[in-house]
């Protein structure tokens, strides 16, 4: 079903604010989720909502954090929900950068951190070059293990466009969480190589598919690996080693994160740094393929075309409305 | 056949001295690239001895180079060899990112790169957190399309660790140039899916493979495009559309780099995040599988084993007898 994107945040931003968060808190949360929905990131969009209602009953997300800031650019996120945290983050990098040029903020206790590349968007939006990754609990498994190990690692690289922002944003597994669920839901069998049972047999059965494998092997459990050490350790809220041991701590659902901003302005002129963006995509569509989309390129087209009418599945919107 | 690293390094150095390197750079250039032998990595080993001397015969590489750095941390390497210029700009790196917590280090105009890891793990055991990324010229498959559009966009992430740091150095394509040269001589059949033939059809013939496929589809394109847009924009040197384009400058063999740095000590004790590194790496060891490495330490194992004598080509050793 479709609904105007205004009205479906009207109504996930009402949930938010009925069950705890600020009126403001509540708008940029159902902004995240909703422009997820709009990109074609259903996963990440406002599928998201019972979720993010359940963590704020169990007391996991904070609907009134005081988020403290050190002089470092460390974010105590004070168990924020991912969007407040994130968008803040952003900014604070952003910020830094004005200075030496690159901007560190580290995310400590979030939660969920919804799409990533809403935050390094943002960032491109205003000139800056912007690079935001995760840290999440085990459920990737680590290259050479038959067990969910490390996260699925997010990373997102954005960069200021013609228009609009080019970005990417990719896990760093086979298949992502989310696409595992809807082959679930469809029963289709996966390809061979993607994915473990919970026995940590390898499977191409939906029913049994649980444990993602990491994207390239040691590659992609090689980034989870350093997303950890980036973002939790340097926090010092430690998330897989807690999880794996079974810590007491680690009942609670939590997230770190990093977002990096450059400054391109401090380097080369916005106008010769986009000309040069768009030149790059001119010459890689002109070599012979079909389909040839720059990164962020399929998302912002499914953004532009549910400009004024965004779909959502009917279960999703029933959800919303018990809500 | 086998060398003591010393005398390899020697007789590497003597020989980028006889083609007009300076004493001091003739031998670091050398320590990496032996480096890279001890490590098992050959590809980027001494072997790559005759290329370097080809670049330096051509002009492309030059021996005396006088790399200027500007007052926001970009590095005109002036052609310098790339062991040179990233040495240097992982130290420019970790110098600024003792200002404000993080260092950023652009590098213009440098040649091959060699292995990031030697530059990221440098700045590791100092103490830094450290990334490093480089844009070259098109090789890999551009997602979606049937060509070389995009390098192989090589990232290494390295932290610091108990006794070795553990580092992740990767390329960002489904198979690396080097492997793809030693199927060529073995003629072992490629995996299904992982390189094209030059007239771009799909191969798993090695004497037809040429264009490796990005890994993970438009994940790995989306890194390479990234990369350039950091490393090539903001150096105001671009590569990959110079190249696509065929214009006069593209003739000569360049590369741009990215290093960052992040002061792990103005966020945790090194003893902390140390501590925390080999609780995690303690905690993925035990899950159940075999052969369970931690980023970077097959390459420790190898230089481990290899401190005294260094394993190389026949073939290679008569070429640097030859040079």
């Amino acid at each position: 079903m479709t609904l105007a994107p205004q009205a479906l945040r009207q109504l996930v931003g009402t949930i938010f604010e009925k069950h705890g968060m600020g009126a403001e808190h509540a708008s940029v949360t159902a902004d995240v989720l909703v422009w997820a929905d709009l990109r074609g990131m259903g996963t990440h969009g406002v599928m998201r909502t019972t979720q993010y209602v359940n963590l704020m009953r169990k007391g996991d997300l904070n609907p009134r954090p005081q988020m403290k800031t050190s002089a470092d650019g460390v974010i105590d996120a004070d168990r924020a929900a991912g969007p407040i945290a994130m968008t803040y983050a952003a900014s604070v990098a952003c910020e830094r950068a004005k200075g030496s040029g690159i901007g560190l903020a580290l995310v400590k206790d979030t939660t969920h951190t919804a799409a990533l590349g809403y935050y390094t968007q943002a960032a491109a939006r205003q000139g800056f070059a912007a690079l935001a990754l995760a840290a999440s609990s085990p459920l990737m498994a680590y290259h050479g293990t038959r067990a969910a190990g490390v996260s699925t690692a997010p990373l997102s690289i954005a960069v200021p466009g013609e228009e609009e922002p080019l970005a990417l944003d990719m896990s760093s597994s086979m298949i992502s969480m989310g696409a595992l669920a809807q082959a679930r839901r469809s029963g289709k069998t996966l390809p061979e190589g993607v994915v473990l049972a919970s026995d940590g047999t390898p499977t191409t059965d939906p029913k049994l598919a649980s444990v993602p494998l990491p994207l390239g092997g040691a590659k992609g459990s090689g980034l989870a690996f350093m997303f950890e050490c980036l973002a939790s350790f340097l926090t010092s809220n430690p998330i897989l080693a807690e999880a794996l041991e079974k810590t007491p701590a680690s009942r609670r659902h939590k997230q770190n994160a990093v977002v990096i901003a450059i400054d391109v302005a401090r380097f080369v002129p916005h106008e010769v740094f986009r000309r040069e963006v768009a030149r790059l995509a001119k010459n890689l569509r002109r070599l012979p393929g079909e389909d040839i989309l720059m990164p962020g390129e399929r998302g912002s087209r499914n953004a532009a075309r549910q400009r004024d009418a965004v779909t959502i599945s009917p279960q999703v919107y029933e959800e919303l409305k018990a809500l």
